[in-house]
């Protein structure tokens, strides 16, 4: 996707053909800062830092720390990949990542492994740009269908889901990119999704970046537009989604779900495959939920006045804070799956239907 | 209550005799600041910019807006009423106050009205401290009933319901003030409450100076904790509640009450007799919902490093923001209605049984 007119992947090798390059996520919409990272500990303070983040970057971006370790401890793939899968516990793709590596580079001689590390690590991000671009063919037809009937569609969005949380085109906001592009009417309700701003900072910016009309809000406004018919159809990103369809996906999505049901707008999920985790079942029990740094809640950083980033504090001093950075929302909520490979129900038979390959 | 051990009411009559003295709660709890408002104009002006907020404090400040206005206009009464009443949309206790007030000066001779204004606004602020009082002392046996049964007790609340909400204990939290006082072991999840940030801000700084246990979180949080039964009940106040006992609040209450009902949490509603509009009887399709300015979605004030007030963006610069203010919880998601008369059923037949004098 583009950024004043310049086309971005979120993640690219640097002209060295080894290093990394990102864009900073924790400086967007403020800044458009390209980093180059250079070892696995950058790649890990990269992932952990949310300097990246979004559950399928996450995933390619950690290939490459695999790649980039390869080149001078081949022989350690082992701890790396170990290590590198603890730098964020909720996301699935993280480890489903490491996992095709692991598996690529274990059985080959240490000496092929930075090579054949690259090639894997480039065939998941052009994989991962290429089912985004699919989620969003799948997606389109939901948005078409309200558009036929009502003429403007209205889409609440929690969180990030677009491209920058991907290697392009996003899994939830692939679908609306894919309908404003072929003229369709539609505007987008972005949660700011509290307590980083995912939502206000990336989503607002992605989407005014393409030009798709939207409007932020608090996180705490959706439910009050959804009594009101204001909201159309709920798309929301995952993090990792279970056998039975449990969808984990950043604090918050649960609360939506719930008013998405009490007042019958639909609510979609969208997936790439490699969110999958057919080994869970119950997500609400099962599923480890990061705890982050209660300063994400106390403090909050943006442009002053003059322009100046600044810190500022926003609760009361001396107050603690806790900081549960996902939740899951159970299957029940869930009116269905967007991914690669078309839409399914929520459910144990509708996610075998579409991923034999996968079932347990 | 007290702050650092010197007792404040949230308003209170200058030792000049007339004008009115308030805590400016747009800087708390960054600094405990005294206006002194002596003009109607400056009543309107503290409770549209929100330096006095909180339905029933409203009710209570613009009450002695009427009687500062009695000293050189009293023949102006008319006017003046409906021009406060036009202050805040939402919140019934300002025209229940405002009513009140006209009901008892409009038959008197104008040479007498500045003296009566006076004596009905300090009959309905001392009559709020009391009301609230009773509410706590309603309340307390929910809170003693579940520390009988499990030791600790975790509460949720949303927004600011406390005494800088009233004129003194507060709706939602006297009864969590008095459990503390009578040793209860009570911890309080003070929902941030965006965009205005008043349980961040207010509720955390009023638990704070009191001693009570609390952690601040993102509203997103709630409906997580709850699935993993870390709160045991949720108490909110309230701007307006009808005939059937629908609850406009805060925005994002609504929210709260879908996962305290999805997880057979108790999900209760503190509010004095001046909140309850029984003209009103569908919440959701008839109580006007206040759009506020979207600045205050977009900025954000705060202490920085250094301690220095300052404003900063956090939304992407050129995206547009909505901000409504409050929204409607349907009866059937609450749990119950506490009441300085004792508690009721969130229905006609509840607040029928509670306030006879006051069915339609």
């Amino acid at each position: 996707m583009k950024i004043n007119g310049t086309y971005y992947r979120s993640l690219w090798l640097d002209d060295d053909g080894w290093s990394l390059r990102i864009l900073d996520q924790t400086l967007l919409p403020w800044r458009v800062e390209v980093l180059r990272l250079s070892s696995a500990e950058q790649v890990a303070h990269a992932i952990t830092s949310m300097q990246v983040r979004g559950a399928p970057l996450i995933g390619a971006v950690a290939a490459y720390g695999v790649a980039i370790a390869m080149r001078s401890a081949p022989q350690d793939l082992d701890r790396i990949v170990a290590w590198l899968g603890e730098t964020r516990p909720t996301a699935i793709n993280l480890r489903w990542a490491l996992a095709r590596l692991h598996a690529r580079l274990a059985p080959l001689p240490v000496a092929e492994r930075e090579a054949a590390a690259y090639a894997e690590a480039a065939a998941i991000a052009d994989d991962d740009a290429e089912t985004c671009r699919l989620i969003g063919q799948h997606g389109l037809p939901l948005l078409q269908e309200i558009a036929a009937r009502k003429g403007r569609v209205n889409v609440l969005t929690h969180c990030n889901a677009g491209w920058l949380a991907t290697v392009d085109y996003g899994t939830a906001l692939s679908p609306i990119y894919q309908a404003f592009d072929a003229g369709i009417d539609v505007h987008v309700w972005v949660d700011e999704t509290r307590p980083r701003n995912q939502g206000a900072a990336l989503t607002a910016f992605e989407l005014g970046a393409h030009g798709v009309p939207h409007t932020v809000i608090a996180d705490n406004a959706g439910g009050h537009y959804m009594q009101h018919g204001e909201v159309d159809i709920c798309i929301v990103g995952t993090d990792r989604v279970t056998r039975r369809g449990d969808v984990a996906n950043k604090i918050g999505t649960y609360l939506k779900a719930l008013a998405a049901a009490d007042n019958e707008v639909p609510f979609w999920v969208a997936l790439p495959h490699s969110t999958l985790d057919m080994q869970v079942d119950d997500g609400v029990k099962e599923i480890p939920i990061e705890e982050r740094s209660a300063a994400e809640v106390t403090h909050l950083t943006g442009p002053d006045d003059a322009g100046k980033l600044t810190r500022i504090q926003v609760t009361a001093p001396g107050s603690r804070a806790a900081n549960p950075a996902f939740d899951v929302t159970p299957a029940r909520l869930v009116t269905g799956l967007i991914t690669e490979r078309g839409r399914c129900e929520a459910s144990p038979a509708g996610l075998a239907a579409l991923y034999p390959d996968k079932a347990a």
